[in-house]
This record gives C-alpha cells, structure tokens and sequence, in this order.
C-alpha cells in the first residue's frame, strides 16, 4: 500500500541544542535504515520550512504506524497521512 | 527541480457525459504523454477522491507551469504547488 | 486494513426528484451489497446531515478506492478517509 | 445512544517521563474497564498520530461526558463529539 | 437530552418566490407543531443571518434527526449538532 | 437583548492545583450569583469539552461584557459572542 | 448599543444587469435613510472588494436585525456581526 | 488614509502582574496620546474579548506602522489591518 | 503608498467562450495600460492557477480600489489586499 | 525562478532582549548580504506585524531553501513559499 506522508516538526525552544542534535542524529539514522529497507521511497523537504512530504510503501496501516512512532522525532511530529492508489492516468 | 501538486478535479454538474468523456479522454492522453517526456516520475490517485497527488521534475516553476496549463481538465482543477528540495537524510 | 470513511452527499439543487429517487435507491441496493461481504462493518448517519462515518474493513486502500467508486452517489460525494491501525488499549 | 469521539492527546514537553508513563498506565486501565461494560466497542488508533476515534454506545450525552472527563488523560486531551444515529442503508 | 443546533438556510437564488413562500410557511407550522410538543425550548434568530440557534430536548440523537429531517427547509439547511450536558455550576 | 456565548477554558499546565481549585470554586460562585439575577437564564456544559455555551439576557452588550469580565476564570477563557433577535417562528 | 458589521456581497452571475442595477439603487437609498436618521455613523468599502465594515449604533440586537433585513441587497448578503462595547482607554 | 485594524492582546502567562499593570497603563497613555493627535478616531472593545476594532486616520500604511509598533502592548498582540475606501453611499 | 494584491479569477462555467476571450483580452489591455503608469510594478503568475499576486504604487487605497475595479475582470475575482511598508534591513 | 515568501517571526516570550538583540542584528546583515547578491530583489514589512513579503529571484528551490535556512532567524519563522511565473499581460 502507498501512503503519502507530511511531516512539520517542531522542536520545543528550550530544548538544549545536545538534546535535539542527537534527536536528529538519531533521527537521520532511523530514516536511513527505514529507506534502506525499501518502505521509504519518496522523501522531500519542502522549502523553507521544517517538514517533509514522503511516500511509503508498506503491507498495512499498522505497519506505517509502526514505522512512524519508531521515529525519535516522532513525538515533537505532527503527522499527515494521505491514502493513496493507482492512477488510471498512471504510465506502466 | 521538484514540485509537489496536488489536483482536485470539479466537473461542473450540468457537463454533458459526452464532453466530460473527452475531456477525460484527452486528459489522460496529454498525461501520459508528459510522463513519457520524463517530467511527470509520480502520480497517485487519492483514496475516495477525483484528486491526485504528483511530484513533477521540471527545469522551472515556468515549465510546470506550462505543463498544468496544457492540461484538458485545467479548467476545472484546483491545483496546489509545493516546491520541494533535497532532504538531509534522504538515501542516496 | 481498516480505514474511518466520512461521506457528505451533496446533491445538485436541480436534480429532478426521479432522478435522485433512483440514484439513491441504487446507492441502498449497493451499501448493502458490499455490507452483506463484511467489508462495510460500520455504518452511522450523521445527526442533522445528510452524511455518514463508516468503518470499511478492507484488504488494501485500493480495494477501498474501488469499493467508493463503485457507490452510484460517489460523483455527488465529498469523501474523507483515515488510516486507522490497533490500539494499544483496545480490549481483546 | 451512538457518539463518534475524536481525541488528540496533548502532553506538555515539559512532564516528566514518570508522570507520562503514570497517566498513561491509568489511561489504559480505565479504558479498559469502560470497554468491559460495553459501552466502548469501537476504539482505534489514528495512523501517525497520538489520536484515536471511537465509538461509544451510551444512555445520554450526561453518561458520554462522565465517561469521557473521567479518562485520566481527559485534561490532555482535545475532544470532538458528534451525535449518530441509525443510517438507512444500514443491513440488519 | 440536550442538543445546541444552529441552522443555515440556503435557498437557491433560482426558485422561485411561490416555492420559497410555500416552503417558509410550511416550516414555520412544523416548527410550531415542535414547539408546543415541547422538544424546541429554545429558538432564535441569529442577527444579520438567515440563521438560528435552538436547543432540543429530546429523548436521543435518533429522535432529534427524526425532528430536523422532517423540517420543510432540512433540504437547504446546513445543520450543526452540538451534544450537552448539565453544567456544575447551573443553579437548580 | 439576548447574546449566545461560548467559553472555553484554557488553564495554563502549570497552575498549581490549589489555584486551579480556588479560581474554579470563585468562578462557580459568581457563575450562580449571575444566574440568581436572572441574567444567565441557559447553562450547558458541552459533552467531552472544558467549554459552555450560555445565554444571557442582559440590557446591552456594555452589561455582557461586565459580567464576562467579571469572572474569576475570564483571563483563561476565549470566548465568542453572538447577538440574537427574536425568531419569526418561535411559539409564543 | 454599537455593532461593527461586515457585509459581502454576492450576486448571482446569471442576474440581468437591470435587476442588479435597480437592486443597488434601491440600495443606496435605504442605506441614506438609515444613515440619516442616525443609527449608521461608520459606513466603508474594503479595498478590493464589494464588501463593506459598519458600525451601526442601534437600541437593540433587534433593532440591527430589523435594518438589515430591510436592505434590498440583503438576501444576497454575507453578514457578520460583532457586538461592541465602551474601550477603557477611549478618549472622551 | 483610512485603515481598520484588529488588535488581539495575549499576554503570557508567567509575565508578573506588576509587569502586566505597567505595560497596561503605558499602553493607554500611548493610546489617549495618539487619539488626541485625531489619527485614530475609532476605538471599541469587542465584547467578551481582550481585544479591539479601530479605525485609523492616517497619511500612510507607513504611519500607520510607525504608531501601532510605538504601542507598548505591540509585540503582545496579533494585529490585522484593512484598507478602506470611500463607500459610494456613504452619506455626506 | 505600497499594497500586496493577490487575485483569484473565477469566470462562470456557463460563460460563453467569446465573452470570456472578449473579457480576457480587454483585462490585457488594462492592465498594461495601468503598467505604463508605473503603478503596477510587480505582476506574478501564481504556478498553476488561475491567479496573480502583484504590487500596487500608489497615493492610496482609494487609488488602489479605483485601479482595481476598473479592470474587466473585477466583478469575476476574489481580491485581497496586504497594506506594505518599508522593511527595516531593505537595501537602500 | 521568482518565489514569493512570506515570513512571519515568533520570538518565544522568554528570550532575553540581549540574544533577541543580536539575533536581529545578525539577521540584517544576512539579509543585507543577500540582498546585495540580487536574490532578493523585493522584502516589505507587512503593516502591523512582525512579518514580511518577498520576492526571490533563485536557480532553484534548492537555491532558496539554502538562503532561507540560512537566516539567523530561521528556527523561529513561519515560512510560507509561492512559486511564481511571467504573468501573459505583464509590460515587457
């Protein structure tokens, strides 16, 4: 199944500048291995901001979940998830 | 460059079937032809919608643009255009 | 998968009521059609609208894409459709 | 009675793990008691997000507003209501 | 129960004042007829608006759609249904 | 003249529980002595919601905005007016 | 009592030019009584738009509603309303 | 030029009352200052709301910035300004 | 006097394709002819829609409304005006 | 490419004036730096609010991320971006 997936996230301001570098190290690891795996294909910052637009290719609903709460920005996420399908337009 | 685009197709409801069916005809016609010039690499239809969601490759906002407007169903879209850039985490 | 399905029916101010009484007597004949496969688990009127949630039980997002489409009050719908997955409080 | 409830859960950056953890565990235990007299049966988690949508079956809108301010997270929580009745189409 | 519910007539510009007339004078009976039952404690016209907010005190949410459905205007009306309960600090 | 007002509380995280307490039990205590003026004739709580929705028959919007103010819990509330006017319908 | 309102207007594309232009001037006039006899000190067009914000001063909710219902142009209005009152720091 | 301007204060929580007090009353000498100056003509509070509509005289939107910005309470509030013009019947 | 203008044009479906060519080539006219007097320095096609976002230079917003209405297209567009000032870090 | 941008700055409330200060200051300068590069070719403050529109002229969406992310004051803006293109009735 596909899913389009938009992610803002936001960091709360007086969180110290070690505590989010190593989030978001943590966090580029994670992604890394996620799209190592082949359920990641699509992933775009959008400009000017901090959010990204992603499509995953994943069994089910829940494994999606799965894949996004394992993320360690997860909880300073808000999440959008777009359920997609086939095309008909769509080039073989 | 990337551009995220987000159509929602309104067909007005006294359209006859006839021209409705050719627009949709010449419609997926010009689509297919965009894809096959390489500039069209993404396209979905949104669960439970006349909506899709693409991501098109283009040298400019110009020659998007030009690509949407060239479309039979232009005229009766809402197109929503995000630009998108390289994600630091993005696999390489 | 199971996918929270919010329909809104919206039907043009100058349908003739035949035409509506037929149209919404195929769409009775088809609810219950997909209902009696056991894909259609929850059906709920709206109080004061005419408009449902539902809870569809499906095998993927393209089964459900399938399954709206096939509705014959689908052109005359706005549709809105989230991904659900398991609680993790959710009783056995 | 039949009630859709939306609920996003909102805990403040700055609780303490414990505290979390604490209102999390009676979070999930009232909810299950409440689910154990029936009057939860549909519970699910929203995909990517720390939401979920329910249905409850109660006596009153009063029983719905005990059941719901009486959830350990409830002062955490956005809530959204909206009344159901039985649709139509519905099989038996 | 109790339920706030405002009400947005929508006439279309093209009926005709005859249907229009015929509809309000119908509506104002049924809305009568409601009252002097006793389930339509509250009723007023929202200033500048063709628009209402009104209580129902009735004995479930099937009841209430059961009484706005069958309103002359329901089919130009945008209905919104807001569920209350007894407030802690009402004086008896 | 009659105002239709919504309230919602917003009680900042980290208020101590006694203020919390002493601010809740002064509200509820200058909430019953404007009912007891006849004032504040409608009352509810909204299901599932820290929130109300009242109505005051006061002699002017000056007046309502004395009583809003008035209350211990004003700084913590947003709060919406609506003016409304007598229904042409409403039953005598 | 004082209101600041807001009113945009929407005329049908498919009215004649006849009937809209004897709409306005019927419009005019009514609005010149009313501001004649008081009760519409503030009247101004919003740049760009056919739109207008008021302040009306008026005895009552009522009354508001009674002057503008009787604009010819009011069935093809979007009005909203907001109740004013005295500000604190007003220069007598 | 005429401009009519929103002015919504939100003062943060943790800020001292002492602090709050003296903001406030800068605030209004500021506010009386301007008014005597016959630039802002306009001044009502909105009813239920820590918050204001006024109508400014001004020579520029470049004024117009310069005052709202000398307001003490300016970098507490979210202000939004509407141009205006001449309404065509406006009475003389 | 600087002014943000977006435009959003919505011509009729039912408009005939002669009186929507006539419109569009008379709205060209203008709105070089407004160019030529330097009040339109900034004229941007928004990337798939039907819509402009320009800047205005000019004595003020009564000047601004009278160039704005006096384009063909006026009565088809939804318009809305940002009032602009010099930005402090602006080059000189 | 042409982007308009608009940026709105929310400095949290408990921020010191000092590192307020140099963020501001430091702030100009990147902004001036750019500026002189003649990729920045329109900024205006926007009337009331601690905001800004502007206009990039960039290679890409690339190019404007990179400038965007690389203002001090970026962690605390609210970037929106509008791709733009020549308008067909633009003066040459």
């Amino acid at each position: 199944m596909q899913f389009l997936v938009r992610m803002d996230v936001r960091l709360p301001h007086d969180m110290s500048q070690e505590v989010a570098d190593d989030l978001r190290a943590r966090e580029r690891e994670r992604a890394l291995e996620i799209q190592r795996s082949g359920r990641w294909p699509e992933l775009w910052r959008i400009v000017g901001q901090y959010a990204n637009y992603s499509r995953f290719d994943v069994a089910s609903g829940d494994e999606l979940h799965e894949l996004l709460s394992s993320l360690p920005l997860f909880p300073y996420m808000q999440i959008e998830v777009t359920a997609l399908t086939r095309h008909p337009s769509k080039l073989d």
